[in-house]
């Protein structure tokens, strides 16, 4: 007989509309597992919260969730697994398990990596925080985290528009150190950047492997479910739906173009009042 | 000493955008070459011309791009391959080398298939052409080809739009007799299909390898300007340009979708006049 969690959906959540790379991941790996995701958008974006608000954010968005019926929980940004992953896990233990980013890509790479010379295009507060050193650290002890701090790259792929001369220049850019350092293996350490995956690859040469955090938590998904014994059977077609904080339309609008299938009925779902995130640096 | 046809880019035509996703995938590859993107807007669609119409098209815009400057010349069109190859090959012999679609993707398939069970998704016209059965006999004559032609696909996705639920179950629907058929490769028989390949691959599992004619072409590319001795130094960053038939801004348009870089200036490029096409059935 199945597990009676096994017909409850995995639950998803991120700061906005980034995390959507991760479950389009995961609905092409998994097309017969059911998803809900939620966005923050009320309180997007995470990367100027202090580790305090943010444990407090997940703590909220975890409850949420599994109050809706969850059997699997995915906290689908950096910041958020950044600052609250362990307390998260602490919180849920024995109700839910957690997957973050960071620690599923960086095993990733460890396993792609031959030279051991590793890059990170990241937002400066995800470089910052020291998360993959240490991931990397764990996973291939051997390796050497090359990391590039990219304040503008996200808010350029989030402003949408025709890909332009502005954006490959700053591809390029970034990529310029992580091509002196000679790397064989690039982390997407932000779930933004998968939006210019071609351009990245353009700048790294064909030859360069390509981690993003989507393959690397749909694998870690897959995982999880088999060994808890808690998969969906593979013969349906799984459904899945979207919850958001603020405005269902802009998440709408937005979203389109991260998940690259549709997006339909989007909820809006109250959360607590937050103040407002300091301005980007 | 370098080559002097070394500094020529390469020529790509095809009878409209479809063919940017093998641009694509060749500015991915080789992001060292100079190319040259013939799109024949103005006698679009190529399917329902007759063979002879093809292969007076195929040699004139040949001509066109050779008078440009061309060291290679890729044929990126399925119904101007399989009318024209041979005679444009025979015409322009000891002038510039052809390459065209069909045999490359085959040939990738060929080496990719474990179970020899190959799925085709196509056209109709390149389905009853027989030109994939006829290319895999050659490559991998153990193989079966397993091929549906995808009338609605096509026109769907140069619609252009927002991925919907119609577009799902049209991707579903064709791939329901693969999925039977139990294929372990997948060929995009057209290019414009690389633009739903994360709906093909949910639809046939992760596990199904998909084989494009971006890829099979960007690597036979590379392969013949290495024979030849005629590569660019890979210290550079190469350049592209477009032409096209008909109207260069309707060009633009459409085309950024398909080739997902910047996508410049544009110039119309007169042809003979040609009678409209069929229309498409």
């Amino acid at each position: 007989m199945a597990h009676p969690h096994a017909s409850l959906p995995v639950a998803v959540f991120d700061s906005g509309v980034g995390g959507l790379t991760v479950l389009h991941e995961c609905l092409v790996s998994l097309p017969h597992e059911d998803f809900t995701y939620f966005g923050d958008t009320a309180r997007f974006p995470y990367g100027e919260r202090s580790p305090v608000a943010l444990r407090a954010f997940a703590l909220e968005l975890g409850e949420l969730l599994l109050a809706r019926g969850a059997k699997l929980l995915v906290v689908a940004c950096n910041s958020a697994t950044a600052a609250a992953l362990p307390s998260l896990r602490v919180a849920l233990e024995g109700r839910v398990r957690v997957i973050g980013v960071v620690a599923p890509e960086s095993l990733l790479a460890a396993g792609v990596t031959r030279s051991g010379e590793v890059g990170l295009l990241a937002t400066p507060a995800t470089v910052a925080s020291g998360a993959y050193e240490r991931a990397l650290a764990t996973s291939a002890p051997e390796a050497r985290l090359h990391a590039v701090a990219c304040p503008e790259l996200a808010p350029l792929i989030q402003a949408g528009g025709e890909v332009d001369d502005r954006l490959v220049d700053c591809v390029e850019g970034y990529c310029a150190p992580l091509r002196a350092a000679g790397v064989d293996t690039v982390i997407l350490g932000c779930t933004h950047y998968p939006l210019v995956r071609p351009l990245i690859q353009r700048a790294m040469g064909r030859g360069v492997a390509i981690v993003s955090s989507g393959q690397a938590i749909a694998d870690e998904v897959a995982r999880e479910l088999r060994l808890a014994g808690i998969e969906r059977k593979v013969d349906r077609r799984g459904s899945y739906r979207f919850l958001c904080s603020g405005d269902p339309q802009a998440f709408r609008r937005v979203g389109v173009r991260f998940l690259q299938m549709p997006l339909g009925d989007v909820r809006r779902v109250a959360v607590a009042a937050a103040p407002p995130a300091r301005a980007a640096a």
